[in-house]
């Protein structure tokens, strides 16, 4: 290594420490700590800044978000559309350098980090993807893909369960294009990591099936850094971790404390720091210019590379044009011809079936057809039903259970994992449309990669069977009561919970066309029966009325299982005389965006709502004057009886309505909708 | 080992499988492989089904909670509350078997299982309440506290990242009361652990810091089961695993596959069970007199320890008296005297202060009052302040950094560990108050232990700090959206939001008098004012007016950090002639349990209600009829420039408060508070 690249690294390490300066706020320990890594690195990755969504370019992922300083000092030096004046506004109200690595804000941030442990997870998902692409398209004379995931991470990220989901699952399927880099610098924000963390984590990493190797000084010996790069790409079947010794704060006056993790160094401290690099103490934001020239020239090689890949791509369309053609197709964000008429559609005769068949049933006229349509289960295959007959494992092809172009995972019982898998999917792009199976409850331990699902606009799915009481036997432990309230409460999720056939069709429809959210369908472990007046067309505004009366006297509004129980109760108190309407809401999140005169016609004025949803009422007064559901934990029993212990009957509906209709009775009655800003 | 232990097995093996068979429902492998152990461990552990909570009977915990059968088999054979009848109506509706070991209906069970890798964090977090415990009350001549955690867990337990945070901790701790076993049977509902599962589960152990036993044959071995155990208690620095290899469904037609996992085993299968057993094959639900007795005597040998232990507590109450008053009070569920008044109490005069560091200053005052208020953080004890000035670290004496007594404990970046480790401390007995810290935003991390929580009746506290976009510049990615939502749709769990001193004093209040929900307290990061009006008193309604007009036209109700916003939005209002209420509601769950007359006395009809609130307006429609709130994902930047931005300025939100008052002039507007049924 030449005295250049200590010029570069000292240029990172300065560019971050005065992004944090001018922020007055910020983590300046890691990315001094970690600039020698990132330079050897990003100097040996594939990438085009101008092109940021080339498939083919190899991923980075800063798992320790905080250190995002660290990234954007990168992305500047690598020219992507980020400036140095960004990074002056760093961590400022509206700036493109906000203070964790934003994927929708950030040119050149492949994935959304902070949360700690989710990084490295997405990281297993970037490698799935990128296994599963190259095993699907790359012919034995042209490679379309052969790129690397890269991750940074700190101690933060090992001690968080989720990180260890994933990284047991990369083990297991030999993902040697995965390369992730432990930070380890012995510190944490409650002080040195010997108060909580003093495991192995090398013997931890081996007992998963990884590849170790070790940098001893990682704070200074460039060369050993790209040593152990070079060594992990030479290994064919296990993902890498490169354990770096290094120092938090490199060259701060306070190195090797947590007082440089999450604070900006003092003035001083600064200084000291760019005399003692050579740079002038009384300049910030330098970036000297031999410097710029050697990034350059890295820019310049792989502006090479990147010309070589596409007329690699040209002669492969012409070569293979079929997958050719599918290729350009997913590079385009295209979905196939045909897919939409694939859904199963039904008519009231069709029998009762449990909605998580019914999903089956659509994962199985979908996948022939989307080849882009993968997914896999947290250990729940034959309970999610998330299996198309005859699919292909994801699998090392050692293992002789499958192939890395199989379209099946078996994430094992490993629902947060999933989730940040998933996310690492759908960020590597080739429009993947990946969904993982668990029960509803479960997805709740994956609720921090929902999260990150929903502010990064991955549209990743969950299939969420046993979404209910009506699970039965299982009892309390496995019995959603807030689940669905915890999600649709979360900004840009959609929440199906489909009543029958049709609307489970509409839910994966609004699932796959999604470009910009994830979606999470709630269904059934016991039967229902496909519903007078559902359809594809109008589940698909995410409420419909399915029973309209002239001049009724109240509206039930249901979701999922409760609906046909709400019909039921309709036709109980017409019986009666009394006149309902019953409406179907299987999607806030959809049914939000219609038009209020949509909505209005659905819910209107002048007549009291009565919501019913087996599962906690919070959330449902947005659309109902009255709710009925189940504000405390379920019961382990039989369904039925279960549901009717609840009052979960026609019976126990009609019978709340009637008091609905009572209490409104003279009194003016306005739409939820209707609102007043 | 004798024939009589065998047929003791049998007999477990036979109720299970039994159990299941006439419930039609539930998991019969497990237990058949389990079984061994069991007998074995149960026949060595120190109880008394008489006295259940016992403080210094060894705990057991089934982390595979779907094997219940087998939990549920020994406490009948043990003569626990449960009978063989109890045993017919395994999971029926109201039966004291329900699917999963639920420890408020099952009489023995420790602690609710069934999601999976809860348990072994429950028994982590036991074993840390013992060690504190023995570690404060014991005496060089009176030995209290001595008791084991034993710990059953399945392949799905290991693969789920809580038991991994949980364990990697409990390594840390040297924690050489707690020892687990895993039932290595390598099958799951996937089918063989293979497709998902192929780590070095020992490796990653001893890695963690634990001791490892090994036992070549659970299925039939018994002496070898018995060698481990008696291996594990002689180790003094480390827990330990004891891997037990088993077949699952041993027996059984099916055995070795996961068909024998969660569906009964056919009549044929248990008949020829029963047959090779030599057990009457059309006879169910035997237990052989020969293994009565056996049972009997070790019950009878339980009661002689357990008497023995009644006269050293009462001979240390005489040595030790303060001790001794102490403990009996801990045992008896009491609180010390005076910590109540011994809440911080504020005055409008006081100075504007951050409700973190408000809350700070309620554990500095009652830390020592009361011993058995005991708390930690996940990595973040400087931005949540959870940690008393001098406090002891909770450590192995031999890290020099503590030591058992200590009441601090360094949790890690393990938010999901955490919560399950603070069910445990709560699970323990000895009236232990514990809390944990981190941001808000990351309890959603620990979703499925607070789950857990509620289900169970444990009074643990959440220190939720950073809970808005009022933390600033750390953004999106830690602004917390939906998680106050989701909280408060969960059953049994108290959700505060303090808007001053005197309301954070009342949640702690609230949250240490609690034995039967946990708590969540949400914490800015920023200060704020001390209230006119507000009160311990008034805060521990849930919810109170704050500012009273005389006939307002409007009503704002805001909580925690828009309390102040909201009051002041009043004031500009008043000075435009306008008159506005200002309700705050630190606690829903609190607020709804007031009596209807007093909650309408604060949200009356005839009167628009506003909400306000900085994130998601999810729910607050029970309570108000306009919602001001944040919908979105937050931004990074200062935070009064993010309020600004999102219009939560005292402009912002009387500006909404007069569009409300317009919008409902001339209708008739109802409380949200009076409903139908």
């Amino acid at each position: 290594m030449s005295s250049i690249d200590q010029k570069a690294v000292s240029t990172i390490r300065l560019l971050a420490v005065d992004a944090v300066a001018a922020a007055n706020s910020g983590h300046p320990g890691a990315p001094l700590g970690l600039a020698p890594a990132a330079h050897v690195l990003w100097s040996n990755m594939k990438f085009n800044p101008r092109d940021t969504k080339w498939i083919n370019r190899d991923r980075f992922v800063l798992s320790n978000g905080h250190a995002c300083a660290l990234l954007y000092s990168l992305l500047v030096l690598f020219k992507y559309d980020l400036t140095v004046e960004d990074l002056k506004q760093f961590r400022q109200l509206g700036s493109k350098t906000p203070g964790h690595p934003e994927v929708l804000d950030v040119p050149g941030v492949e994935v959304t980090t902070g949360p700690l442990g989710q990084g490295i997870a997405n990281g297993v998902g970037l490698a799935i993807a990128q296994k599963q692409f190259a095993a699907t398209y790359n012919k034995p004379d042209i490679t379309i893909s052969d790129s690397y995931t890269y991750v940074f991470m700190g101690d933060g990220c090992l001690m968080e369960g989720v990180s260890g989901e994933a990284s047991s699952l990369a083990g297991h399927l030999k993902l040697n294009n995965l390369i992730a880099f432990w930070d380890d610098n012995k510190i944490s924000i409650d002080g040195d990591t010997e108060v909580s963390f003093d495991e192995d984590v090398v013997a931890r990493y081996r007992a998963y099936g990884w590849n170790i190797v070790e940098v001893a000084d990682a704070n200074t010996d460039l060369q050993a850094i790209s040593n152990a790069i070079e060594e992990a790409k030479k290994c064919q079947d296990k993902p890498t971790l490169i354990r770096l010794v290094t120092t938090i704060g490199f060259g701060s006056l306070a190195a090797g404390t947590h007082g440089v993790h999450g604070a900006p160094l003092k003035a001083d401290d600064i200084k000291q720091l760019k005399a003692k690099w050579g740079f002038n103490p009384e300049k910030s934001f330098a970036i000297p210019e031999e410097v710029e020239q050697f990034y350059d020239s890295k820019i310049a090689e792989n502006q090479k590379v990147y010309r070589q890949w596409q007329a690699t791509f040209e002669s492969y369309k012409q070569k293979y044009p079929k997958e050719g053609a599918e290729l350009q197709r997913r590079l385009d964000g295209k979905l196939p011809e045909g897919w939409k008429e694939a859904l199963p559609r039904f008519t009231p005769q069709d029998k009762a079936v449990a909605t998580r068949k019914l999903s089956e049933g659509v994962i199985e006229a979908l996948s022939p057809i989307i080849p882009e349509f993968i997914g896999g289960s947290a250990d729940l295959t034959p309970s999610n039903l998330t299996r198309a007959t005859g699919a292909v494992d994801f699998q090392p092809p050692s293992s002789g259970l499958g192939d890395y172009s199989g379209r099946y995972i078996r994430y094992g019982v490993r629902e947060h994992g999933m989730g940040a898998i998933m996310n690492g999917i759908a960020a590597f792009g080739a429009n993947y449309k990946n969904y993982g199976g668990t029960f509803l409850n479960f997805v709740s331990y994956a609720a921090g990669a929902v999260r990150l699902s929903a502010l990064s606009h991955h549209p990743i799915t969950w299939v969420a069977t046993h979404d209910s009481i009506g699970l039965g036997e299982d009892g309390p432990t496995h019995q959603p009561i807030e689940t669905l309230a915890h999600f649709r409460a979360m900004p840009n999720v959609s929440v199906w919970r489909p009543a029958d056939g049709n609307e489970t069709s509409a839910a994966y429809l609004s699932a796959i066309e999604s470009t910009s959210h994830p979606t999470i369908i709630a269904l059934t472990r016991q039967n229902l029966p496909q519903l007078e007046g559902s359809s594809i067309e109008n589940a698909s505004k995410g409420g419909y009325t399915l029973i309209k009366q002239d001049k009724p006297e109240v509206i039930i509004v249901a979701s999922g299982s409760e609906v046909s129980i709400s019909v039921e109760a309709a036709k109980r108190l017409e019986s009666e005389g009394v006149k309902a309407n019953v409406v179907s809401i299987p999607d806030f999140f959809t049914f939000d965006k219609q038009s209020l005169d949509y909505k209005l016609s659905v819910l209107p004025d002048g007549v009291p709502i009565m919501s019913v949803e087996v599962m906690s009422t919070y959330g449902w007064s947005k659309y109902s004057h009255e709710q009925f559901g189940l504000n405390r934990f379920g019961a382990s029993g039989k369904a039925p009886e279960i549901y009717k212990y609840f009052e979960f009957t026609a019976e126990g509906v009609a019978g709340r309505a009637a008091k609905t209709i009572e209490f409104y009775k003279g009194k003016s009655v306005f739409s939820p909708l209707n609102t007043a800003f």
